[in-house]
Formats: structure tokens, sequence, C-alpha cells
């Protein structure tokens, strides 16, 4: 008997990632390509559908199981991607019958955070518990609830944008075109803008960041730089790490998780960014919650996790 | 066949309530006095066993199905109240050990917002609803979220303290021991705090509040003066609106509910107080959410659904 494949899809603001799964939930093949520099939604959609053929016959596959897909506002009950704020093609996007037309396999979608909250579920850190929580922190801030062992998809299907509940009101602009939103203070960008703030606060600084234009800034160069030492990049992380414990604590008051999983570039800047995070989510967190949760880091590669949880959803439709 | 009775029991700051449910949900006797007034939790638990008693005689009651509690920090898991910061009781209270033992009948706990949810999904208007929200604002603020047609306990069973979300981070302090929490906003107790500072910011406002000392002011006060188009008292349930219909958009991204009930005394000011509440809601809602999420208040009794939710949890332990 022929193994069984299925392709799994995570729709960054960034980038595109599309892996090709086995049964056992290994990625044996991978490709990626820019969705920032796609503005048209069927030139995107040929070149996801271009991609996938292309894995396919070099991997000698004639058949797959299905197709899913983790993307930002994905809905799981439409089929659709929502007025994403970090993508260019707006309003809603048929994606399941789109990519569907083009290829002729099912095609399941979800948020991406929530596939990935999936994927740290079937084959994480997440195995056997009943009830997390997976943030995920990139080009936005994205989350996944997992209650009582299944994926909250909630009424509307678009439940878990942690990313863009108020965090400071009347704070930082968002894309979404609000204010405060958590995502503008700790995603990759927001990170980007603290730095850059607190840079504008300290003119004695002179540091390797000192030099650096605003839009050559990158959240991987500040880690870097915190890891090194070095005293703007520290403050960065430890500002983003306060915000980022304090939504977390937040978000404790509404599941009562066991974890709260996290993962994303960001986080790769290691303990400079989690023990700020660590520490402001113990300051922040309620009393009769101390002792019931914790917070961990994906068990899954970050390059992994979202392919592996889009193409896990494909067993739950 | 003689019907079958339970007990239901509302355990709030202020007072205690307790009704006696038949099968079809009603209430067919019920009696309260004050919790404010206990410090000794013995006596507290020989005034409820003495009281249930009592109903029960009076009523020619000998078997009862149970007792239902809904309790500030009421853990559905472990059956105790675990230091509650608006009871006067510290540490872990041991309910549903402490009544079984006086009354000899299975008791029950939940939070008393979980309770109130429960009530509303049961009896009204949550009713076929799969994901909705309550809020109650009483002495404190607390909530119940029902996904996908069950209650949430979470891991460590106090899932749902919404209350204690904060939603001004270093804002007022809360009687958690912690800062910004939306109950020290919108609370009754908030509320009058709210009205307090404003009428320090108006040296000019003499109307019907102007010469209230500070404890004599209750959010029932407030709200009859609003409603008697009283300046300061409007601008107290604008801002208290501001607040809570934030605090309400912020929810909806956890679990994307179909509909946020409202329940609770402050509710009773009406549209003084639900107008703003809703216009914020619509301008903090995220823009995918929009049209899939109304707010509504609880379709029962403010005085009857915690009692009803309680007696109710009973059916699904």
């Amino acid at each position: 008997m022929k193994e069984q494949y299925s392709i799994g899809i995570d729709v960054g603001g960034t980038n595109t990632d599309i892996g090709l799964v086995n049964e056992k939930g290994t990625i044996v093949a991978r490709t990626n390509f820019s969705t920032a520099e796609h503005n048209d939604i069927n030139v995107y959609m040929d070149t996801i559908a271009e991609k996938v053929r292309s894995l396919l016959v070099n991997n000698n596959i004639t058949n797959i199981e299905g197709i899913g897909i983790g993307a930002p506002n994905g809905n799981y009950y439409t089929g659709c991607i929502d007025n994403a704020p970090n993508l260019h093609f707006g309003g809603n996007i048929k994606v399941k019958k789109l990519l569907e037309s083009r290829l002729g396999v099912p095609v399941v979608l979800s948020n991406d955070a929530n596939a990935a909250a999936y994927g740290e579920f079937i084959y994480g850190g997440g195995r056997g518990m009943k009830h997390f929580l997976m943030v995920t922190v990139g080009t936005g801030v994205g989350s996944g609830f997992v209650v009582d062992g299944k994926l909250i998809h909630g009424h509307g299907g678009a439940a878990g944008e942690l990313g863009h509940s108020i965090l400071i009101p009347d704070g930082r602009q968002c894309s979404c075109g609000r204010k405060g939103c958590l995502e503008a203070y700790t995603s990759a960008r927001g990170i980007c803008r603290t730095c850059w703030e607190l840079r504008n606060e300290m003119p004695e600084y002179n540091g390797v960041l000192a030099n650096v234009d605003k839009d050559e800034l990158t959240s991987q160069m500040i880690g870097e730089a915190a890891n090194n030492g070095d005293a703007l990049a520290l403050k960065t992380f430890e500002l983003t790490g306060h915000w980022l414990g304090l939504a977390c604590a937040n978000a404790v008051t509404f599941s009562s998780p066991e974890a709260i999983f996290l993962m994303g570039g960001p986080l790769k800047a290691g303990d400079v960014f989690v023990g700020p995070l660590k520490k402001s989510f113990d300051e922040h967190l309620l009393n009769i919650y101390k002792g019931t949760v914790e917070i961990r880091l994906s068990e899954l590669k970050a390059n992994d996790v979202a392919i592996l949880g889009a193409a896990a959803l494909l067993k739950n439709k």
C-alpha cells in the first residue's frame, strides 16, 4: 500500500511556506516564496498551485489526501481569508474554492495560529493536554485556544485573535485600523518600533544599532544585539516581554489553560525575551491561577509547526 | 410521583441568595442574608444550612436532588472557594465538603458567573447557542464562557475571570492586589469610584450627587440620577460603558461568541449605561467580527439567573 501524503501551507504576511507531509507527521519536502511580493490574489493562487505541483512531481507523488492551510484571518467554516491586515489582498478571499478549483483536492483552511496550536496538540508539547494556548509571534501576533481537547473556532470561525486584543487603550496604531493592539507592541514590527522609540530616548547610545536605518532594523538584529549585551536591545526585549507577559496573564483569565506555548522568529532571541516575559507573566497572573499554568516554548521547530498544523487540520475536518 | 426539587445558592460579596427550584426551573421559594456580615466561614456555613432547612420545612419538602452553588472563585473541580477577593473568608474554603457534611446532600460548586452563564444557557437567551459569553456586573465583574455548547472550566477549574483581566496597565488598584483590572473600573464599586473622581474634576457641579458622602454613594443612586439627566451621573456611565465595551470587544477575540449577555444591578440603569457600552463595543470590535456578535441583556431576572444557574449545575455534574 502506498503511503498517504498531504500538503500543509503556512500563509504568512512575509512568506508562504509549503510542505509535503507524510503520515508520521514528517515534512519530507518543502518550498517557499514571498507572500509580500504578491498583490493579485489570482496570481498568488496560481503560484501556490504551481509550487504544490512541483513538490508532487519532484517527489514522484501522484495522489494526496488534501491541503491544509493556516492563514491570518483564515476562517475554518467559510474557507475564506477575511480582510487580513497583514496581507496585501483585501476583502474576502475564497481560498478554499480558488485552490480546490486549481488542484482538484480537498482544501481545509484555518487561522494560521489555530493551525500552529493544532500542530502542537498533535505533534508537540500539547500532546495529552486538554487546555492550552498557543501564541505565535511573527509579522503579526496570533493565537489558538485548545479547550477540552478541541480547537476553538467560535461562532464566526475566527476565534483566537489575541494579537488584536487591545493591550494599551488608545495606544499605538495597529495595522488593523484600531489602536493599542497587542500585535502593535510585540510582533516583529512592534519590537522594531519599540527599539526605535527607545533609541530616540537614549541620545547617548552608541551601540551596534546606533547607525541602522529605521527601515533596515529587524527583530533578528535586535535579538542578536541583545544576546551580545547591547543595552538598547536588552531594554527593547524587557519591554516586549513585559507586554507579552501581561497579555498572557490576561489570556489565562479566559480559559485557565495548563500551558501557554510560544513560537515565532523573535522568540529565537531566547532568555533576553523569555526571561522578562515570564517575570511579567508571574507579576500579572491572578493569584488563583498561580501554579496551574506555565509558559513554554513550542516543542516543534518554528518553521515546521505551522506546516504540520495546517496539514493536521485535514484529519479534523 | 413526587416532584424533584433542588437548591440554588448565589454567594455574592454583599448578599447570599438561596432558592428552592422545581424541575421546570421555577424558583418556588427563596430567602437571603448578608454575606458581608459574616467573617467566620463555619458560622457562615451554619447559616446557609439553617436557611436551607427552613426553606425545606416551610415548603413541606423532605428530599432534594442536591445543592448547586455559584460563588466568586468557586472551583468546579475542587469544590473550594479559592481566595475570593470580594469575600471576607480568605484561603481555600472547602464549601462542598463543609456543606455536604451539614446537610447530607450532593453539593456542586462553580464560579458565580459560570453559574449565571449556565442559567442563561438552560433557561434564558443562550438557549440553542453554541458560543456565548456572560458578563456579570455587581460587587465584582465576573464572566462565564460557553464554547461548543459547554461551559468552560479550564485546567484549574476557574476559567472565565474576565473581571480580572487587566484593562488599564498600572491603572486603578483592584481588590485582588493587582492594578488596572476591569473590575476596578466597571463593578458597582468601580462605578462609584469613577463618579467620585469625576466629581472632583467638576467643581461647578451642584446636582443631586453633590452632597452625597463618598461612603454613601451607590451605583443605584448614580443610575437613578443618570436617568434624571444628571450630568455627572451620565458622564460616569459613559466612561463605564466605554471601558466595559472595550473589554467585551477584547473578549470576542478569544472565543468569537454569538452574543455577549450582560446582567447585574448596575445594568438596571438601562440605556444610559448600555448605550455607551454598545457604542464602545462597536468602535473597538475587530472588523472580522462585525455582524457576527451582539451585546444583549440577560433574559432572566437578575435576581433569578444566579440561583437558577447554580441549581442547573446539578444536572451537569
